[in-house]
This record gives C-alpha cells, structure tokens and sequence, in this order.
C-alpha cells in the first residue's frame, strides 16, 4: 500500500510501497478515511536526534491524527467493535500497566522512557497510509459523523480540549475572561471549545490579521501584536485580567504577554513547544496564578471531542489532499502555505 | 413616603404612606429605582403564620429584590460607597457573625433560627417604597446598566445563578446535557446562564406553550408535558440522560420527571418550593446521582449576575408599574397575568 | 485443580474439580494467592434469579477478590507483567470500548447490559481456585507486600475507598465530621481510610460492640443504637451535623439515622444494598444536602488502595482457609462467625 | 495604656503609653489576652519605605496576631458578640466593598491600593497593647481555648492553613507525598496541618537539626540540607515526586528543592517571601505542575484554624512574654533565639 515514510532523521518524508499491516491481538486495522498532517511531524523529520521519544527507529510510516473504517479485528477484540463503521483514532500508546494508563491518560504514561514509541505515527508505523493497526480500546466511535474532518481532532482538537478542560474551574461563573494565543489550527479550535464551554469573554491574539479574522467568526475578541498589546488585553478585562490563558506558541514573548495579563488566581497554560521561558517570583506572579504546561489528552477527553464535534461545537476547517499529494501537504506545511488543517485522504471523499 | 406595606398575616397589602428611613450604622439610605415583586411576597401575605421567618412582625414593608441610587451613608460607612451612583442589593441579611455570614453566605445563617428577620423586605423594611436601607457592604455597584431592570437579579437571577453555578462542575465538558422545568421567570433567566456559562444541550418544559417559545428564544430545545415527557427528554440526551436538572416548580411530579431522567453522576437540584418528594433507594437511583434543593446565593454570586446581566448574557424581562399602581402588579401577579417579572418603579423611568 | 464452584441457582456451592485456565489474548493466568469471600457470593447462590448479572451462566469458579503470583502471560501481553511476581486484580470487567471503560471504570460499563458477565468470578469465572485468569491491564503490581492480606482489598477495600474518595471535597478542612454506620469488613476499612485521609471526626455506629471496639481502636468515636442514637450523633458535632456520611447497611432505619444528621451541603452515600428508602423533600433536607450511592471503584483507585495497604493505613483483619476448607468460609460468613474477612489460600501460607 | 508602637521607618520599636482607644460603629474594644509578635513586624520597622503598604503612617501599635476578650461594642454591633468572651482576630482589613472582601478575603481586596492600611497592626493600631480595636465581623470565638496559645494563629496558623487548604485537592487520596520546607512556626504549624488534613506522607527539611527534630515530632519525615537533598527527597517518594510542597523560607534554592522534586500535577506554594525565583520552561516543568504563592487567608479559614486547634490538630508552640518584656520578644526573634512564636501577654496569665 501507498503511505508517507519517514526514513530518516533529518531527511524529507518519502512516497512509497509498504506492506499492509495486519492487526495484533487487541488491535484493529483501520481503512485509512484522513490522517492529519502535524508541525510535530515536520519537527520528528526535520530536528529530531536519533533515538528521541517519538522518531526512536525510522523508518516508519508518519501520521497521528487518524480516523478511519474499522476493516479487520485483532485477536481477542470484541464484536462490539464494529468492521465497516467509521471511528476516531486516540493516537498516543503508553504501556498500558501503569497508574495514568488505567485511567486512559497514556500521555502520562509512567513508563514512557522505555517504551518504544509514543503513538501511532510517532515511533510505530502511522496513518499516513491506506491502511493501519491501532489498539482497539483507543478508537471512539464517530456514527454518521464524516470521519475526514474528524481525523485532525486527535490531537488538533484533542491538545486544546485537555488543556481548556484543566482550566474550567478558573472560568465557571459570570464575569470571567480567557486568552489565546496563537491562532494557527490548534489556536482557532480553542476559541471554540472556550465559547461553546464557557461564558468567559474571549480575547484572542495572533500577529497574522487573517486568523484574527477567523478567530472573531468563531467569536473572540481580537488583540493585535505591537507595543500595548498586554495592556490591551487588560483594559478588556477592565483591569482584572484574564483567568485563564492558553499559548499555542510558547515562546517567551508570547509567555510573557499571557503572564503580564494574569488575573489573581489565574492559570496560563502553556500549550506550544517552542521552549520559552518565564521567571516565577513572589512579588511579580498575582496571588495565587501560576504558569503550567500539558500535553495532548487523554482517551475520554477524545470522547467529548468527538461529542462537540457531533454537535457542530468544533467545526475544524480542513484542506483535503490526496494520497499521491501527501508530501505537497508537508511542503505547504512547512512554507505556512496551510490555511486550516491538512488532511491527507487515500482512499478519495 | 409611599410604600407596599405587609399589614398582616393573610391579608393582601396596602399601598400607604410611612416614614422615609434613615441608614444606622453600616448601612446606606437607597433611593429605590425599582423593586421586584416576587411569588415569595404572596405566599408571606397569604399563607404564611405568625413568626414564620421571613414575615416575623408585621407591619413591614415588602419588596427583597431592590436597585437604587445611594442617597445617604449611614455611619462607619466607607466613602467608597458613591452617593448618586447605582447599586443593586443583596437581600438576605443574617447574623453576620458565623462561619457562613463570614463568607457572604447570609441565605444559610447559623443563627438564621433567632434573627428577627430573614432579608430586606422579609421581615424588616423592603423596597417597595420610594426609599429602603440596606447593609452597604451588600451592595454590588451597577455602573451605567439600567438599576430598573436590575432590580428583580437580586433573587430571580441570584436564585438560578446559585443553583446553577453549583451544579457547573457536572456540566463541564463536551456532550453534557442540562433540564430546566418550569419556564417562569426564574426558570427563563436559568436557560439564559446554563447557555451562556455550558456547552450543554438545554432542554427546558413547561406547560405553556407561549413559556416554551420564550426558552427557545433563549435557546433551548424544549419538550412539552405529557405522558412521554421523560422518554424524549432522555431520547434528546442519546438515552444517557441529564447531567444536571434544575426543578423550579418543585412538585412531586415534576420532581418525578426530572429523577426519571438523570444520568449517572447526574444532580438534581429542586429550586421550586412547592414541596414535593421523591423516594431514594438504592436500586433505583443512577449511580452517583442524587437529589438536592439550593435557596437564593451568596454576595459575590450577586456580582457575578451583575458581571453577566452587564455583559448582556442575562436579561430579564420586565414588567414596569408606577408606585401608585404597585397593588396592581401583585393582583396581576397572582392572577398569571405578568409575563416576566414585575418591577415597581417608584421614581419613575 | 480444585474449585469452589458455583453450580446453580439456590443452590450452595461445591468444592470440586476444575480444568485448570488458559489465558487469552491480553489475559494473564494468576496462580493464587488468597481470595476473598464475600456476602455478595451468597447473594449470588442463595438469591439471584437466572440471568440476573453477575449470576448469568452457572457453572462458575466463585471469588471476585483475588490477589496472587502471574504464571503466564496470554498473547499480546507485555513483559512489563512480571511472571512470577505478586499482583491484587480488579474485579469488575467492562466492555472495553464505552467512555466509563476507557478511564478504568468497568463499573459504570455502559454497555454493562449486554455484557455475558460482570466480574472475575460474577459470571465468569473467579479466584476461589488454584489459578485464574484475568484481564493483564486489571492488575495492580504488590510488590514485597503479603498478598494473602491484599485479596479482599480489591472490593472489601476499593468499595469503601471510592465512597470516601468521592466524598473528600465534603471533608477537606477543620472541623469536619464523618459519620460511618455498619462496622463490618467494609465498615473498618471505611474507618480506616477516613481516619488516614482526612481530619475530620470519624463518628461509628454499629449493634455489635465488639465491632464498635474495633471501629475505636482504629480511632473512631462510636456511638450505640437506641433511640437517642441521632441525637447523640449530632451532639459530638456540635449540632451542625456530618459532612460525609457512609452507610454500609442500606436498610431503611440506617439510611433515617444517616440522613438526620447530615449537616447543610452534607453527602450521604449509601453503599449497602439492602434497598432502604429515604423520601426526599425540600423542607426537610438540610440546603444542599444529598443521598447518593456508589457502586464498587476504578482501577485507578484500586492503585491507591494498594498505596495505602504499602503505607499501612489499611490494615485487613483476615481470617485463613485453606482450600479444603474453602466451603466452612461460606457457612461461617453465612452464619455470621467470620471476624474480618475470610481469605481462601489455595497453595498455603 | 502601654502599647509596643512602631515610631518610625528603620527605628526599632519603643514600649510607650498611648491612649486606650475607643470602638468605632462596627467594631469592639478587645482586651488582648495574647499578641504574637511576627518576622513581618521585624520587616515593617526594619526595611520597610516610606508609604509602603502594611507601615502607610507611622506611628502605630504593631501586633497582627491578637486574641483577647471583647471588652466593649461599638455602635450598630449585635450583641451576639458576647463582653467578657474570648474571641481571636482576623488581621486584615479591606475595602469591604469589594468582591473579595465580600466574601471574607480581605487579603485580596481589590482596592488594597488606597487602603490607608493592610490589617490590624499593620497601618493601623494592633495588639501589642493593652486594648486593641477591631471590626465585629472579623472575630472568631474560641469558647473555652486559652486565648494566649490562640494569637498567633491569626497569622502562623492561617497562612500555612490556607496554604495547604488550596493543595487538598492535590493530596486527596492513597500514595500521596507532601513537602515542606522552613520548620519555623508557620512550618511547623504546616506540617501538623497537613498530618492531620491529609494522608500523605510528610517530609520537611530544615538546616537546623533541633527544628527536624520537631517536624519528626510532629509526624514527619525529615531531610538535611546538602547536595542529594532533592534525590533524597524523591527517593521516599518512590521517584514520583511531591504531589504538593509548601516553601515557608523562598529563596532561590530552597524553591529550586521544591521545584525539582515536584511530580507531574504537583503543585508549589511559595509562602516565604524572600523573593527568590524559578524559571519555567516547557521542557523542566513536569506536565501540569505549578509554582504558585499565597498570602495570609480569609475569615472562613480562620474559623476552620480554630476548628483545629480546639481539636488539638494545631498546637502552637508559644514563648509568652510580660508586657513590660515587649521589646525583649522582638530583640530575642530578630537574634533568632525564640523557638516557637513569642506571645506578648499584656494582661498576665
């Protein structure tokens, strides 16, 4: 089967023939309906050292964000998995034998150090492909949801849903304010799980005046980069700052300006991998704030995922490629060139 | 100065003259811009006995959902409390030396059982008149919103902001389901905060058509009385049931409605106090649901519903009447003739 | 190899023999160290009706609390899974593919209605043997602690821990109260836990004053039955009542004794079945108050079960049978002769 | 009367005569059984500049630990607040018009800013006297306590209290590990709260061995200073980390142990307020862990202080001093020579 490989460190994913996988007990092979192409993969191919969690033995087959038709059951999966019909792939893998994976947060995994991978299409064959093998017990099911646009949702979707949902006490309740920072595709579908969710006003910002645009259609208040832009956002909160802010960038101006707009009691969580930093001190951080960090979710976060979607809550915006386009959509990737998420389609729709 | 005056027990009240108050120590002198006549008031007149709390020593004057202008400070008062300027008033008043007074929870007083009277209006001297004194540090400033319209927040906002705010931790997340029964004023302004501060699906009942229309408005999906009530109520939840239930009404039946419909983990809290039961057992209650009543709020859950009334997620619907017609609005109020809720404007506007 | 075997319906069980287990795919054959008998075994034959879950399909090995040494591994099974070191299985088995079973809540299965069983040893078959099978992600690793002792724990200790744990936000501070009423297995261990996690008073209750001896020197303080019983109670509170309530008996007088002296925002949880009721009314429940149940815990609990067991703050109270002695355990626990909880030792020890 | 009065910025204390003072409407006249004297006092008279919050206007009585016996009321104060009783005091004073201080948590009033003072001996006269003023509604009655050991509580038992009582939710439950670091009163007292709050495991630290010695007493487990202190504070975790550390010194270092041996979800309070610091990164911060910090606590806390200490759970370890001896408990705390808190104790006993 046709399939994007990466091959090795520091080197462009290929096009390619590989063999069809077959499942292994408790898993289940996946016709392939969209696998969303993700920045972390360009990082595992373009920065990645040999060995690091997440690109541990090339060659193999990237893609992380997967749905598909479930179309064989491995040995000891139950009938209850149904062949034929359409589910969102949980993309992480933890060992399975730990205190966070008995609760499904294999991102957590407590063993994730010798472990020898850390997701499909992370370390272990993806679904960048026609075909591929998942564990069964990852897989929700998505009914008669189009399972194309659903694919970016497990970690698009996924990544900001956890890190709102770990935030919602500093939100529940009248008069309370959000921010987001960042507002490429994991940024935008933030805006809307933080409107749908919560009544918090939400401010967001980003220096590209197109997705301040978009991210006014999905019902934020937009703040443009430049010199006041802190004290923008308090005025909005009429001086009290924000209760809760996400950065999708990470980097440390962008830390910085969710930071200098904490209200007290105020969580930012910083979400982009970019490295940034920030000093903690008594006499600068508002009582009782403070700065956190998360990362994706956990297999029952991907259910209300799933739940928001279906309800027209989360409405990811989706640019479709075929299989022989694959690497046309890391290209468009990397150059910025991706309005919305790219979802690589092999088998057409 | 003029004033809605409870005469005595079962007797419906005059409209008279009576002395305009002065503030004592700790609280302000408010000219009245509107106050809210309440379901509450008709039951202290035409039900309640002698030295039931809340109705303890007639004559008194009524009226416990109260917004004015600050005329005069009474002594001890901070000069931060603006003379001229709008505030809306917590009614409650309790001992104000308990662990619960401590914390602005006056509705649940430790020594509720030997205070001489239950809130402003409610045993002591309401707003049903051109002035009223109230506590000053149970004010909670208005700014430039309209106090008329404010007025009846301070319980058929408060009461459902309360109920429902402690019901937000079984509401957050995707896929959620809320119940709203009974479409009278309180339960309106319930649609509106469950929409606003959720992402759950609203369903909300009612016997009057014209009181489901209005919770359409406000954005619910509403189901109508009848023998299937519960069955389309769990059928709109995917068979999972509510997650939250809110029973403004309160009778055995309607408690029956929302019991039947509860999922797991669900919560059901009666606001209404028409008294009815509803037995638990073991076997017949979802897991980790329960059933459980909330009365009126704390002061800072009143400056989160002037946080929410000022950001327009809340807004009441009101029915003016001039002082001299403030018996009218009872009469008209015990009739079912006020759609909305009734506010006696004693100084015009 | 030998087995207490479930043969029908009504009917007490037999010793007998039994093949010997193999593993499936993700299952991992236990030789066994202790296994627990517990009242809901006698349920099972003295009472349930054909089909009834947890009773569908006699024959069955008896034994739902099982700890022992794993043997082999099914296929598909990771080597983190230790051949040879000592594990405490969770009991309950979900479908594996619901939003309860993918955070380890087999419990709560929503699927459970359709499911062909609903525990190791409820309808399939069960530890009161020389070896089991059970699901690889269902075990929690014991380390050097003894799992003769461990066994009951995975429900005589993971019942009352997920009662009280979801209880704690009732608990968290000074001055709190916790009532617990029927001083059994679970009771003690309830005790136990209570007196270990919290601060508050832990109040017991019980007919046997030898178990109320025991409930004291795990550091309640008790109270007897009688008339004055809700009097006293609420007396060693200070009048304000308890904050957490745990009813291990479930019959009506008890559940009247729980919930008369809850104080306001009080949680009482029934977790024994013996299908007592309780009227819900407005006027009668203390503000914010509430009756709930529980059933069983997660798998996550069930590793802080066994942290607490490794720190000593659960200490069983365990009574040994050796295999042939296996059916005694059953006429004793039915005749009320146990002290503790009964523990069949297949291999000695 | 004598009175310890704070004269002038960086000028040592005197023990003068000043006027007794007189209630004003709202507060009562306490005759102090007990003043604590505080590091902060030594801070206020030391290093503290002109204007700066909590020293505003020189001179005043220090003492913002007082518990005494209400001698007179003032005007407008119920007389639920009973002469001649013991009550202790809560220290700070806000607006009272604001949303914190509605809800007893005067520490962050949202117009501390132009508050003429912070608290009760810090802007405005305190307890280091004969008699001290304060507002009705900040008292909390201690029965039949003793008032002299109860005074310090008011700051060295709430902070550590409120500390901690933010942390439950991260201590909730089996295997859970808390650290404190600084076995000073505030220290000491935190580790006697979390002993008897929680079940964690305690493990404090402290360069002095006489002060480990204490914390041991108290229930902990105690590491030295020196270069495995993290490793060695992580090893009695198991290698998880600390779900919860307390740093009542805050120092750069002392911070760095707390933040290198947090465990995922951990969180940090730093309440020591030597202004060190910590950077956060992405990458060094375990997911979803935090540094955050506190100040003093609310009203409602302190009741629940009281709750403990009447319980036994809290025991101050107090040094009491004649008032003629003021000045020698200051010389004796900034020489580092009083073990425990010094108590002024104007009135014998």
């Amino acid at each position: 089967m046709r399939a994007v490989v990466f091959e090795n460190y520091e080197q462009f994913p290929s096009l390619t023939d590989v063999p069809k996988p077959s499942p292994g007990p408790g898993e289940v092979l996946l016709r392939v309906a969209g696998a969303g192409a993700c920045h972390s993969d360009v990082s595992v191919y373009r920065h990645f050292k040999e060995g690091q969690p997440g690109a541990q033995r090339p060659p193999f087959v990237l893609g992380h964000e997967n749905a598909g038709w479930v179309e064989e059951l491995g040995e000891g999966v139950s009938e209850r998995v149904k062949v034929g019909e359409a589910y969102l792939a949980y993309g992480p893998i933890g060992c399975g034998h730990c205190r966070k994976c008995a609760k499904g947060q294999d991102t957590y995994c407590e063993n994730v150090a010798t472990m020898p991978y850390l997701a499909v299409g992370l370390g272990r064959d993806g679904g960048m492909a026609e075909y591929v093998t998942v564990p069964a017990h990852h897989l929700v099911p998505l009914g008669d949801a189009d399972p194309v646009d659903a694919a970016p949702l497990s970690d698009a979707g996924l990544t900001p849903y956890h890190a709102v949902k770990q935030a919602l006490p500093h939100l529940e309740g009248g008069g309370r304010h959000a921010l987001v920072i960042g507002l490429g595709g994991l940024g935008q579908i933030g805006v809307q799980i933080l409107r749908a969710l919560t009544g918090a006003t939400v401010i967001a910002t980003d220096v590209k005046p197109e997705a301040r645009a978009r991210a006014e259609q999905n019902g934020a208040i937009t703040v443009g980069a430049g010199a006041r832009q802190a004290e923008e956002i308090r005025e909005i909160t009429g001086g009290r700052g924000v209760d809760a802010a996400f950065d999708f960038v990470g980097i440390t101006p962008t830390i910085a300006t969710a930071a200098d707009t904490l209200a007290q009691g105020g969580r930012l969580t910083v979400v982009g991998i970019a490295g940034g930093t920030r000093e903690f001190s008594f006499f600068t951080t508002p009582y009782e704030s403070y700065i956190t960090n998360t990362y994706w979710g956990t297999v029952e976060d991907l259910w209300e995922v799933v739940d928001m979607y279906r309800a027209g809550q989360i409405r990811p915006d989706v640019e479709r490629f075929g299989m022989e386009d694959a690497l046309e959509a890391y290209r468009k990737l990397e150059a910025g060139e991706v309005s919305g998420r790219a979802v690589v389609v092999p088998h057409g729709g």
